[in-house]
């Protein structure tokens, strides 16, 4: 039996803690499933939302960038949901389409060449390591 | 017998025309070992550094941006030349040492949730497929 | 054309032989569709079959744990088949909710540092090479 | 040029802190290079050790079933610091070596099989659904 | 909102360029959906298909094996779409079903044993550095 | 500790007698690392080397188109060892330089357009379901 989305009315309150805290700190008016899926285990619910608001938060790369970032790991990692997902936050944020088509291209240039790198047993160069 | 490097003293018109090219487009004295080996197949080299000079051309994304995505995705797949290479590219298009941290942390934290969607299989939102 | 379950009722001696023992061995009523499918190669069938039945049987590693283990790394790899019928094996085998609610939590943890490990290029400590 | 270790003489105080929860709660008397290389970003080293302790105390789980489950996701994901630190780690926890070689076998023939289901592409069983 | 494809009619001239040239070279009545999805950013079809012409011309590897190949790394990826696509272009270039079957039988073993590799930290042989 | 390698001095009869057949096989005056590190659990060593018997066996696919196959994964997983190892294997089967040149860039050009698929959420054209 697959799990089952977890929905405000039935969560737990340390549940809806986080749910509350998802929808005010991003402004929307429910959670997305990864958040209601995620609730059957309240201990990682709230490490990782806090964890992932730490790390999304503006700083030295500003949150546009960081989204984009995202969706390029999930895109190199197959991951369905996760590209859905954070293809919209990323549009949220700022990304165009002439941006996602630039991104993609490089996804996929950085896993073509890591092969090539990896079939050609390329040595580190020394100035890479100095 | 794994490859060899060819060095420009030793390479065909044909590589070292690539060589040339590389070495004018990214003002560098030499090029790196990534190069020296692809060599072995000029028509894969001539290609591949075609198609890597379009992709990472300033664009929709700027280049330090284009950098940061191709580390991403390097450090999420493990390519060791590749994180070397790029880290030492990104840091020469702009990337500050508090860029770096924040760029890994959210390289982890896509990797770790990308799993967690995985293991909960949570389908995909109807809003984001609309 | 996608390849189509092979039936007990159509499939040929050799590959009823397998279907069998599984039955058996595992007491059920039919054999799941990884089975099915694999009967298209009666000769990956069967040495599929008595890899898994040597691997999986109880040892040094109880079958639980063995179930844990192999739905972490085909939650990591992402297989969605793989994470649904190991989800039901590993459930059989005695996994509570709260376990499924761990193994999620150190898999995804797991593949995060992992990450971090590949971005700062950290090397082995001489203690784990002693 | 690749980062250094920051051992605790150079360490700031919250670094520090990091470091004394770390040798304290495992009883070592240093810490392992994968924390002296995340030091970069305190931030993260802070974020990534409180997860880390959250997810590998004993629950649902016992210690040595997380170490072993770490292992195998290391060891499929290819990251040879975290199969040499984790082998470790394992083995502090309780792992023979004949548990080291059914762990090896799991890991080795699920990414087998999680392939052949791909390639296959079988289709999940009703009975997973339900 | 996801991507749509886009259709020959209301096509760019650039992007029609390219389908007409991959229909005239495969003999295809209309471009598959990868091709209609790519078309979302010109640059990346036009650079996409004439890489993808040069690779998997005839050369030192004749176009079954190159298809093979294409497949064997699709289905180590797990990559749904190209699974689907390669299988039906493999056939296409010659493949048979017992052929199909070993092919899958080799990508599950080398998935397979690059994990004890990793797991038992094997060292490379002198013998295949000389 | 990490492992170590077991000589053919110091193995069990059982070790032996696989080291015997893979020697007698393979016609090779001793056996490689993989074979002396996963000697550690006779076991998974005995299986792992019939398995690797049959799948390489000549059958459907020649014994060179198995090899390339075998490098191509290994390539695109990065497992360093297995590409030294494969590398050497598909060359004293046949592999040229021109072929090995190939193979590369069809890897390369499958682990882009993987992610390029991945990224625009490419659907099955029903003609590839039917």
């Amino acid at each position: 039996m697959p799990h089952k989305p977890i929905e405000y009315a039935d969560a737990s309150p340390a549940v809806r803690a986080v749910y509350d805290d998802i929808k005010s700190s991003r402004n929307l008016p429910d959670v997305n499933n990864f958040w209601k899926y995620l609730a059957h285990d309240p201990v990682t619910l709230k490490r990782t939302w806090e964890s992932i608001k730490e790390v999304m938060a503006p700083g030295a790369l500003d949150p546009l960038t960081k989204e984009l970032v995202y969706l390029a790991v999930s895109v190199s990692n197959g991951c369905g949901y996760c590209i859905a997902s954070h293809t919209a936050a990323a549009r949220k944020a700022g990304m165009s389409e002439a941006m996602f088509g630039e991104l993609m291209a490089v996804v996929g240039m950085a896993n073509e060449t890591n092969r090539l790198v990896n079939g050609y047993r390329v040595p580190v160069d020394p100035m890479f390591d100095k």
